[in-house]
């Protein structure tokens, strides 16, 4: 079952239908602990990495899932945002369908989409951006790999749990023919109280310091732009005639 | 607003909120009208298309939305999926922002995501894809451009509102070096009575009859055997072992 970006409100109704009705709850670190136990009295673990302490190993997962549900038991393994991006979701349903657990998978709000959106920011915009490619937090030989079987400037990128790594982001897509002026943005803690958003160019995203201990997606691309237009006609009626133009907006 | 793919019980906690709370609504036509008037006493208006009706101009959805605002109405704007996803969500928000009216965007579970989700097809999975690419159902030269942009097999592919251009999508990435076997699945009407899906190869996107009238997306990559896996194990214990090796599951 997926959790969305971190506030409670952008779980899904089916989400908290089945927590409430939980007998077990195996939570990720994402996944805000304290709204979880408002919503249900079953006990709640986290299995996820926090603090420094490292997760509960994949297979002791499984492994917890699969008794409870032999013990009758309604068990809700809770992830941050889908379930089914990045999130070793369908590793855990097919332990279960090996296992002969019954099961369903709640999709929830991807982070991947619902951080960008919500500093304003569309992963898709008429005229910008007609497609945008979701991408884990790689590094080296399968970073590079990805990076060379992309055009430069051709989609927006979004990049999950890569905050450590942008600079090597950064640089190998500067290296891969992408101008050093192409827009680019860090969301951090989307949603929550942490919320924390840079914008500016892929060039400076290495020097930017984000909140330590707050996971954030690194966004490339034009459609960062939009934000600014956004943001500077919320602020400021008078220079809507340059962000329109810059945005492109009412072409149709 | 994005009211997810279908089942109103995908929708998230707080678009709930709002569409309770509204004085008006203004629907696109992926929405389930029936289940959105028992959730509200708003009147609810489809400004999308339907039936052979063309649906309402942008900018007409853009002056019905000020105006009522102006009148003091709280108006929801409601999208299937989420809006910031091919939905225009974010030319909506400009035009408000323009007009000086205070908006909120409320996420919503992304069709891009939850339809292959639903049928049991993960857009991510280790060993099989690191990342995955959206695109809107482009033809031609746009289609073209973004097809020589990825090299063949790198990602998987979910092509939205594509389905009635899918054989010009397979065409077109069989002849950019994508195997004529790469698997592939066609699902429609995710989350509701009317779901459908389909899995083959590639090369027989075209010859496939899905229901008509009803939206779907195509997705291309070797996640579909994961679909597959988690059937087949549901259905007979005894091919788990094939499955196994299949999507190399356990390999951590």
């Amino acid at each position: 079952m997926g959790a969305g970006p971190g506030d409670p409100e952008l779980w899904t109704v089916r989400a908290l239908k089945r927590v409430q009705e939980a007998d077990l709850v195996l939570y990720d670190a994402l996944v805000d602990a304290e709204a979880l136990r408002e919503l249900t009295a079953a006990p709640c673990f986290c299995v996820g990495k926090r603090a420094g302490r490292a997760s509960v190993k994949q297979d002791t997962i499984n492994k917890l899932m699969i008794r409870a549900a032999r013990q009758g038991k309604r068990v809700v393994r809770l992830k941050g945002g889908d379930p089914f991006v990045f999130g070793r979701g369908a590793e855990e349903a097919l332990a279960l369908a090996h296992a002969g657990v019954p099961f369903e998978v709640v999709p929830g709000v991807t982070t991947a989409v619902a951080a960008p959106e919500l500093a304003g920011i569309p992963v898709t915009h008429r005229g910008i951006a007609s497609g945008f490619l979701v991408l884990a937090g790689q590094t080296g030989e399968a970073l590079e790999a990805t990076l060379a079987a992309i055009r430069p400037q051709s989609v927006t990128l979004v990049s999950m749990m890569g905050l450590m790594h942008r600079g090597e982001l950064a640089t190998r897509l500067i290296a891969h023919g992408w101008s050093a002026d192409t827009r680019a943005a860090i969301v951090c803690g989307a949603s929550t109280a942490d919320e924390w958003t840079w914008t500016g160019r892929l060039a400076d995203v290495e020097s930017v310091a984000p909140p330590e201990g707050i996971p954030g997606v690194v966004v490339v691309g034009e459609v960062v732009q939009v934000r600014d237009a956004l943001f500077v006609r919320l602020k400021a009626d008078t220079t809507y005639e340059a962000a329109a133009d810059e945005v492109k907006y009412g072409r149709s």
